[in-house]
């Protein structure tokens, strides 16, 4: 179980998951480079080799680690970025009270504004790109390609054959530094990693690459403190969050956001734009470049990783949406559409790309481009609306590509699973195969309070047909605010989506795990299929509310069937009494095609 | 919320579901028959009409239904069994100790035998052949096929446009009773209904009809009550069971059983070999064809509608196992193959299979052939054994169809999503189109404790792809045995993946619920969203932990985004204002190709 610390009343998540340890994994190119990973040990006695896996969950599950949530996170990426030599320090903007959305005289948040001494405030230097795409199209292999590389591939040197239908997606054997430089010059995938978020351990988001998963958190109008938020964060990539967005709108969006990125070793997203609406007091129409401009900037400085932003709502797109069964219901896209109408022009979002990417490649900050008029029922899914923003975004990813800016696409919502591949071609060729961000798709609009499976179910699949992140719905979607358990809930029912998808795409060594625990159940080691599971806690918990005892976890049945109908039972001890001799049947069913019950 | 009632200290759930009816739809064919389904009434301000659901839950729901669980349901169907004239009545089997698994001296179960006086024991006549499939060969419409062709299109005459892709499944607009019976002719699809369960209400398996969904319940050697297991299955019919299975192994199978049945509007399974191997200590070599056979008697008499029979595992398709990663792992399978390595022969389910189907047309049980060699991993998927064995199946079904015994397939099990497909088509090809029912399959392994989700992931899809019905799998599978709130969820997340399903088969009817709950949705009907829901009182839980306030009921917001966020308020406030008469403005959006916002 997690310990938690309580520096200033504040309390996060800390301590290994069950039989597991930290692990660094040295790169070659850079010898610098140390890469974290967790690997599970299993019972002595089995003679299992213990189990690498894929660790998203930074320093907070590293018992070496000293976490000082004060202090943030050590800058793990400061000396790489400093060291390419194109950065420069200045003096940030200066941050405003209505940046945290306060009026004279209120009350502050419950912890005081992070105190950054140390952290300077970094941009590229004039005319400099220091992105990571303009780095791979140089032909430089950077530190934070390398560590990607050794992630991605868990340090292995080879790997398992592989079994699968990938749709056209390329998984290499072994993911080389070479290879994830070459995805990332082409589009193909994106390394998010604002030069301000030197604590993010680089991960990479791709088709051709392991599939992530993204937690959305924040407060709302409806409120929840600061603190709870970054122990949002924290418990999110415990449990397998690859990256997180920030989708506060309530008070002390600024102040919130510095706790949560100087404390995350994954990339932090935002939506600016909802800043930016608070900023003009929730007014669409009384939105302007010049304060979402200023809004980039804050955030830029801060260190968010990848902005989502709306661009690809165009004024004559909103009329494809008259006859639709629940309009507009990206909250990004209402917004834009209300001040488009409003206006009667043409949105700014659209109309000052370049001049936003221009700023993103200042920062390196990522494109993610939102889908503001994605669908929001099935009776919606793939409409003109839709697609005809599609193909604006298409475009749009040109226009990054050309800033030398990191860019992938949002897409939808609520989709049918027959309409589902659909999304997918149309994605790939619209968008030169930048990479694919969906949420859910929810394959069924009738079950609020389990939207975590109807879009788990559709995430699985748009996974394998090629998308590169999958957007985690809670089940609280539709219905409130989610809790604790609820975050939990939804990112491990979007691992398992993940995971599914990269079964499904022939990742080399993704079914290691899966055999590993199968394994283990075959051969009754409780202890090691807890182990093994996504959720440690759950599944023992399970396995204990009907068998209790201590002598359960080595038991050679479950309460399922008992001694007398266990399967795996029976079939141990059928290939036992085979193993002792059954010599001449042996022989005959030998005659038959196989051999029986030997163990490999 | 579910109303309980107490005779004898027994509680089952009862009471309508929030805001529905239950309402009776008569036939024409047949004035007698009178199809019982749900009614959901929606805010009368609204001006929808209420929706009108499938419904399995049976007299429980209907407050006009006076429950005695001690008498059990009324015989729907008894004057239909016997206005036929090929049925009679006859002394049955009388009841041995074994058969409810007593020592001597042993208590008795928490409730006394079932007292079924005035029930007869019923056989077809000598020579006669009582099976809706006979029946359907010889052109006759039964009350049951009628009574399942007015079920399935919810007494509609005409249905919305068809929108999917069926992989081949032939879905007509509307279901007629010829339909009906040149489906279960042509042995694509089944209506179990044993002449001895008058009480169940008709229901139809296959794959140009709605998808449908199995329940397991029943005791283990760790025990439950009798009265736990009749409320199981109650409480799973609840939440949209279409057939239960009884998979008890414990003590008082038999008594359990009858209670049960009698108390059951759906179809009951049960796999009959888990009781003969109670009658000889769990010892599978000592079991005899003759203890087999009087055990199907014995359930056939008691009104079993179908039985699970591994008859498809042979003898020279056990080594095919031996370097499976978890070997057998379907308890019959396991049985059986014990059985015919410890006597080295032939199964004899497979040798005496034509005698079984003499057996199962005397009382018209339908087959569903037992997958004993299903993968018990995502290693093991469509390997040599699996497919050998459903080639067997496949014979099989010949020799049952050649009986007039209605027949299904049973399926996988844990399958990767690139492989669920070829276990359709294989299925298809090699079983005639008999329905196939599938446990899931999980298309991972990584995850105990949320394997409704990584079976719900494989059952939507090979829902998709034409399986008729899903065994649902709870979130304590592989752990132990499932409580009252397992089994909700687990059917819930099976009425999911069905209902997906039939979304993407392009169902002509399934989509008009989501759109009527993406309408309450856009208007902020809160209370109909829930009413719409799969499970009504979850969705007005989880919306009620962040806004409790009765108004919040009606607010046109939620704690997701507050007030100035929500894209469906700002949306409607567009389309008000476009309303309102911004006149030249729309001219000019007309001009961009669309109307805007006009409500049709």
């Amino acid at each position: 179980m997690p310990d938690t610390l309580h520096p200033d009343g504040f309390t996060v998540s800390t301590g290994a998951l069950p039989s597991s340890r930290k692990i660094h994994i040295g790169g070659t190119l850079h010898p610098e480079v140390r890469v974290a990973m967790r690997e599970i040990d299993l019972e002595p006695a089995s003679g299992e080799a213990p189990v690498r896996v894929y660790d998203s969950s930074g320093p907070y599950t590293d018992p070496a680690a000293a976490i000082d949530i004060r202090r943030g996170l050590p800058p793990l990426r400061a000396a790489w970025i400093a060291g390419r030599g194109d950065v420069e320090a200045y003096h940030g903007r200066t941050v405003k009270p209505e940046d945290n959305g306060r009026r004279s005289g209120e009350r502050g948040a419950d912890l005081p504004p992070f105190d950054r001494a140390g952290r300077p405030v970094l941009r590229g230097k004039p005319g400099a790109a220091p992105t990571q795409l303009a780095y791979a199209r140089a032909g430089i292999v950077t530190p934070e390609m390398e560590y990607v590389a050794v992630r991605e591939t868990l340090g292995r040197q080879q790997a398992a054959a592989r079994d699968g239908e990938s749709f056209g997606a390329a998984l290499p054997l072994v993911v080389t530094p070479e290879f994830v430089r070459e995805e990332i010059a082409r589009g193909r995938a994106i390394l998010p990693a604002n030069i301000n978020h030197p604590e993010s351990e680089p991960m990479i988001i791709g088709r051709n690459f392991l599939v992530k998963i993204n937690a959305n958190i924040g407060n709302s109008a409806v409120a929840s403190s600061v603190a709870e938020e970054v122990e949002k964060m924290v418990w999110s990539i415990r449990w397998g969050a690859d990256t997180v967005m920030d989708l506060s709108t309530g008070r002390n969006i600024h102040d919130t956001r510095e706790w949560i990125i100087r404390n995350a070793p994954v990339p932090i997203g935002t939506v600016p734009l909802y800043q930016a609406l608070e900023k003009v007091n929730g007014v669409a129409e009384d939105l302007t470049w010049e304060v979402f401009r200023d809004t980039l900037i804050e955030q830029a400085e801060q260190g968010v990783d990848y902005f989502t932003i709306h661009a690809g709502l165009r004024l004559a797109h909103i009329p494809l949406t008259a006859r639709r069964v629940t309009g507009i219901v990206s909250r990004g896209g209402s917004i834009m559409a209300k001040w488009c109408l409003s206006h009667h022009r043409e949105s700014f979002l659209y109309e000052r790309f370049a001049e936003i990417c221009d700023l993103c490649r200042t920062y390196d900050i990522a494109l993610s481009l939102g889908d503001g008029l994605r669908p929001g029922c099935i009776a919606d899914a793939n409409d003109a609306a839709q697609f005809a923003e599609l193909e604006t975004l298409g475009e749009l990813t040109k226009v990054a590509w050309d800033h030398d800016v990191q860019v992938m696409i949002e897409g939808p919502g609520h989709v049918p699973m027959h309409k589902i591949k659909e999304n997918m071609d149309k994605q790939l060729a619209l968008c030169g195969e930048a990479p694919f961000y969906t949420l859910g798709p929810l394959v069924t609009d009738i079950a609020p309070g389990y939207d975590h499976i109807t879009s788990g179910i559709g995430a699985a699949m748009i996974g394998w047909f090629g998308t590169a992140m999958l957007c985690y719905v809670t089940p609280k979607e539709h219905l409130g605010l989610p809790d604790r358990d609820d975050v939990k809930v939804g990112v491990v029912t979007y691992k398992i989506a993940a995971h599914a998808a990269d079964l499904a795409k022939g990742h080399p060594a993704a079914q290691e795990r899966d055999d590993a625990l199968s394994r283990a159940r075959f051969e009754f080691r409780w202890r090691d299929q807890f182990r093994l599971a996504l959720d440690p806690e759950t599944a023992e918990r399970f396995h204990d509310q009907t068998l209790p005892a201590e002598g359960a976890k080595s038991a050679h049945f479950c309460s399922m069937c008992g001694p007398k109908f266990c399967s795996m039972k029976i079939t141990q001890e059928i290939r036992a009494s085979a193993a002792e001799g059954m010599a001449e049947m042996s022989e005959k069913f030998r005659a038959g095609g196989g051999d029986i019950y030997v163990r490999e």
